[in-house]
């Protein structure tokens, strides 16, 4: 399989506390890197991952919210003190416009690259950018303040060489890369050999949505259908669905709930509000519903 | 002698490291606290000094530069979150001015408490504020942008009271507020006991200056003629003297030849550059010219 992984370096919410960061996280889709939202405290954590700065290509935002945006100025600036040429697209909704243009006149403008800002229109599910190895697309969350959610779906790899069949037909080296790309193999003799005999098919493509910070949304069943692993916030427990409903929050439960509805792979639980020493109630409120659950920490790596 | 602290939450430069964090320190003058630079991450460091954020009455920036200001979104909208009502008064150079406005506008225009933005003249040496406790002035410094340090200085506390005068006289409870603030006692057979012989003298009054970041400005040794405590950057060590012009820093021994100059008790060096994983040598070059000499740490605690 080829790579696809998402390292967890915030999963807190609106308070960082010694045991959480506010949110962040960064995919890695076969060395292109995207890095989901952007904490306080992101620059420092991101460089326990191993990960290298110049493999980031776009910052994806969820909403204006501090806890998802406070660790971008330090972010973009040590990028660009660290030798950064390569453009950096920054998405988010338009809100966030005002920060990030602010942020780059005062503190970026003496930095070697540069940073565009796309605005995402939160109330439509569409392709926002796609390129050999994913499309990303945006999904429409419902919070207090405008807020998307971000899917990622990998694009189809290469059939498999089947190496068994390259060496029984003798088939060069050179030829290789053209049977990936479909192509026959007609034998010295003749002999037309179909692509299907000589490779097994592509891996299975994956899927990855992460969903902060909202309050239950029914057509995200929907668009999520049959996702491999969603990340989906479940800030509160059921005893707190009160707080959860006026801060337009969701519980693990209600996460849980969607999960179910929209068959995905696992449910990846974050955004713990830091009222819990202990998220065990959360997990277990969740996996009452859906059990293919799990909670996010710091320094998780994961793969759809 | 009453409390007169400084806590060293950040001492780093502008790359934040596993060792250092950025700029940021506390100043606990008779438990009212000024915040000096907020780094990013000081939020988050700030709560292992075991302070409130109660008693915070200003943030005292020197700079547009994000290694001191980053930490600012996330520490105001942590203390509103945290309950906070007082108004905050945050100075700094006017560069700053459309960032404080931009990160109140869009994250703190639903807090509990008002943020007043003063402007700081940064040629200027000046007093800024008083209270009963304390002056805070001005410090024009020399940097590639607009930069300012800053001189706290106490104010002269009450004389102590003689106990044993007290007991000799039978002097009530009621009166000796009285006699603090100088007026003499009168005893029952109409004998005046002068306020100096019932009362010890104050103590002295001392003296705190922050001065990062700055290359070496001459002006500096008459400000701080005498200032018991200096913190000032000492971002390089002498090989590196070059990239200290370049960049408008000072070498830790730039840093002791002012420190010699303007006889201050002790200098504490910070705004280490990351390139140092060892330090030691700052600390020996400064101690040639100037021996009282610390090195800053996260988590110092240190008495002017």
């Amino acid at each position: 399989m080829q790579k696809f992984e998402i390292h967890i370096i915030g999963c807190g919410s609106a308070l960082p506390t010694p045991k959480h960061l506010p949110s962040c996280q960064v995919v890695d889709v076969r060395d292109k890197l995207l890095l989901l939202d952007c904490g306080e405290g992101a620059q420092l954590a991101w460089r326990k991952t191993g990960l290298s700065w110049q493999k980031i290509s776009h910052i994806l935002l969820t909403h204006a919210h501090g806890d998802h945006v406070f660790g971008l100025p330090g972010f973009l600036s040590s990028m660009g003190l660290l030798g950064r040429t390569a453009p950096l697209y920054v998405h988010g909704p338009s809100s966030l416009r005002p920060f990030v243009q602010c942020v780059v006149a005062q503190f970026c403008s003496d930095l070697d690259y540069e940073i565009h800002f796309e605005a995402v229109d939160t109330t439509r599910h569409q392709l926002l950018f796609e390129d050999r190895s994913m499309e990303v697309w945006s999904l429409p969350l419902q919070h207090r303040v405008p807020c998307c959610g971000y899917l990622i779906k990998e694009k189809p790899g290469q059939p498999h060489i089947r190496r068994e069949m390259i060496d029984f037909y003798q088939i060069p080296n050179w030829a290789i890369n053209r049977i990936k790309a479909g192509q026959d193999w007609t034998t010295p003799e003749g002999e037309v050999i179909p692509c299907s005999r000589l490779t097994t098919p592509p891996d299975r493509v994956r899927s990855y949505a992460y969903c902060t910070d909202t309050m239950p949304s029914p057509p995200l069943a929907e668009w999520l259908q049959g996702v491999d692993l969603l990340y989906h916030e479940g800030t509160y427990a059921e005893a707190e669905a009160a707080l959860a409903e006026r801060y337009h929050h969701s519980t693990a439960r209600q996460a849980a709930l969607l999960a179910r509805e929209a068959h995905v792979g696992k449910l990846l639980l974050g955004h713990f509000s830091s009222r819990y020493d202990d998220e065990s109630v959360l997990l277990r409120e969740a996996q009452e519903v859906f059990s293919p659950t799990l909670l996010a920490h710091e320094g998780l790596r994961i793969t759809p």
